[in-house]
């Protein structure tokens, strides 16, 4: 089972405010890129894993997806969900991804955003994804970096000696639990290496056709001068693979 | 061009006495990964990027390739190769990476050991491996691991609050030289995002079939305790991608 951060009241109250959920899809700085590794979403079948408030859902069926599936864990989330939408042709469904079972080649498109991360059996979900996906079909994710996720405790520290920033890495290769304070604490996350995203894909048959690192763009720096921790070490890795 | 430090002479004097070159393949802790990623090689025609004292054309052509052309900048290191072979099928070469040229669907395997973070124009190099591989032909090569290349001064610390030894990493997105103290100074290398390497390929027409962030097993950690730094970062990426 996994663990239900959402819906503690104290987490949701402060989540609720990030831009990317206040602004939705535009209010996340990487979601033009993860964007541009979609395809053609007219006509498609589409799953969304962590769907959250069902900004991309609505988004798939604003661009003409025939039917979306949205899911997610937290009750409080697909409430509000369900409360922004009216629209027959988005199904949401709570269910932990731990142990989702899906059918054979059903879907065109099957997108997750941040979520991925939280997952301890990735392997037999990315295996499940694969199953599900119709030939020519595409996984589009996105995942908190392995650089991020590595250090057993995150920091970033002025070193004395250089005058540098830095981001300390200390166990990039054991992966496992990471426990974060993310608004409260106790928060659990899964640390994997970059290779095992991508040997995940492989094994489960998927082509791998996008990888970015998210960095922002020069324009966004000077709007954002914060965001010049990113050239330090990334946050997001985003992900496209197709089922051949 | 290329700097060419092997050729200086104190540089080349403690660089012969590594494991990797008094031991040849078996002395590279790498290798064993790295060999599975390789095709058959029996009848193949074989290009060896950086081949150094030619350890790998020897072994390639102990496995039955019918030919094999060995390419590296340092004189000193073909005259050692040559002196160590005796094979007319394998052919040693001088030249630079930064401007080599290659024929259209020559080779069955393209190998690299090491090389490629020295290379500032590794697109173009990159694209001229993919132009020379037949169909279905392989590129096989490790290089140093971003997360290696990435700090502008390297440097693995105590940490003085948590007693971690951490690895400190400054500038992973910044591209570019890195300028290093290996046995002397003012050793240039290129450091390249994770990212980058996997969309060079990509981008080139080939498909990745191999990402390997090596990491020593249980039992290589027992015999080599120092090894467990490579549990904090990885020091070497080993890829394979196929033409298809």
């Amino acid at each position: 089972m996994s663990q239900n951060v959402y819906d503690q009241g104290e987490f949701f109250e402060n989540y609720i405010k990030l831009d990317r959920q206040t602004k939705g899809l535009d209010g996340a700085p990487e979601w033009l890129q993860l964007r541009t590794m979609l395809p053609e979403l007219k006509g498609a079948r589409v799953l969304d894993l962590g769907c959250g408030f069902g900004w991309f859902s609505r988004f798939a069926r604003s661009e003409g997806a025939a039917h979306v599936r949205g899911i997610d864990l937290s009750t409080k989330m697909l409430d509000k969900a369900r409360r922004m939408t009216s629209d027959d042709a988005i199904t949401y469904e709570k269910a932990d991804l731990e142990d989702l079972v899906l059918l054979e080649t059903e879907y065109n498109v099957v997108f997750s955003a941040l979520t991925f991360h939280y997952i301890a059996s990735l392997p037999r979900l990315v295996a499940e994804i694969s199953k599900s996906l119709k030939r020519g079909g595409r996984l589009v994710f996105s995942v908190e970096h392995p650089l991020f996720t590595a250090p057993t405790t995150p920091s970033l520290i002025v070193d004395k000696d250089t005058g540098r920033t830095v981001w300390q890495v200390d166990a990039y290769q054991q992966e496992g639990i990471r426990t974060r304070t993310w608004f409260v604490g106790g928060v659990r996350k899964q640390h994997r290496t970059v290779g095992t995203y991508i040997n995940l894909l492989l094994s489960s048959g998927l082509r791998l056709t996008d990888f970015v690192e998210w960095c922002p763009s020069e324009e966004e720096l000077a709007k954002n001068p914060g965001w010049d921790v990113e050239l330090i070490r990334p946050t997001f890795l985003l992900i496209g693979a197709t089922k051949d």
